[in-house]
């Protein structure tokens, strides 16, 4: 039976997991994200690849892996053409985001990085996926609303689909809960495509 | 100050009509449903308007009008080709939707009403989404599986797409909270160009 690592503190990200029926634990990489790439859809593998990779080292000095073990790294960021998007700095950082987004398509990359542990050699793989978002126009009074209930804070891009922000957003195409911050779709199709679930 | 009202029992709505910082009252439309159109388009706009109005008309003879009132109907279904799909009948029933439905792409139609009373004439606005969804092969066993949740039971298509068959899932075109049930963005739209928001 696998046992599944998630190397992220996200609690959208447990959330997800929990739903498709995934029992983990957490285990969350907290070391410095240093991007050497510049294409949105490497820099989330690289950075997912770090996240995964911190915490796959960690864990084999803490366990003995005597079963099958999965540790998933994960990170999401936004574009919008050249600008990527993070967190917010503050709320005024999460305003200029927003003001940027609203009316807009933009794109939400996130990338997730697979270490198998306990198989012999260790597997590695990491892919992304990307999804579009069409944003209504938001008016100045709903971008401070919206700022001013604090969700933007912590989330790339300065929103968070899954929250009040829903009122604003037109639609995507691709994977919704890749914007959320964990395609589990796509993971769990790789994951039982290598019989590890 | 405009009232809301939800003229729906299920969960889901209630959920997406609280996360984009609506309050409002419940309810519930518990009147046949009578079909006389033939596109999904029409017939969820005719649905979610008999549960507006059902209601309407219970909460003129109850209450007092005396500030801007929205009744809000809604309806969802699945389309696959010519297939029409509301709730299964039994577990059966749930197998043969979900065979069908995996591995191809459908449509999940939601049709809103909104009935605004208090403001002299009754006014009464229809609109639907339309959302794709794509869905990855499902093997029998995932499918006899997903059944046994007792997930599928209760909703149009027999699979709830904030749940566990979120594993199940490829991707959407159009708006998710359409096909978890509430078209939240765009009633959004609607409320705030009517200055009922």
């Amino acid at each position: 039976m696998t046992k599944y690592v998630l190397a992220s503190g996200s609690p959208r990200r447990k959330d997800l997991l929990e739903q498709i029926g995934i029992s983990f634990e957490i285990m969350v990489a907290d070391g410095e994200e240093i991007i050497t790439k510049t294409l949105p859809s490497d820099i989330v593998e690289e950075l997912s690849c770090m996240k995964a990779t911190e915490v796959a080292n960690r864990y084999m000095t803490e366990y003995t892996v005597n079963r099958p073990t999965v540790i998933i790294g994960a990170d999401t960021i936004v574009a919008l053409g050249t600008e990527i998007m993070g967190k917010p700095k503050d709320e005024a950082d999460a305003v200029r985001m927003l003001k940027a987004l609203q009316g807009n398509t933009h794109q939400v990359y996130t990338g997730v990085t697979l270490i198998v542990l306990g198989l012999g050699d260790r597997q590695v793989v990491s892919f992304h996926e990307k999804t579009d978002v069409v944003m209504y126009p938001m008016t100045e009074a709903e971008i401070l609303a919206y700022v001013n209930t604090k969700d933007p804070l912590d989330k790339a891009g300065s929103y968070g689909i899954q929250g009040r922000c829903a009122a604003h957003i037109k639609g995507i195409v691709g994977d919704y809960n890749n914007v959320v911050g964990l395609p589990v779709g796509r993971l769990y199709q790789e994951l039982a495509a290598k019989g590890l679930i």
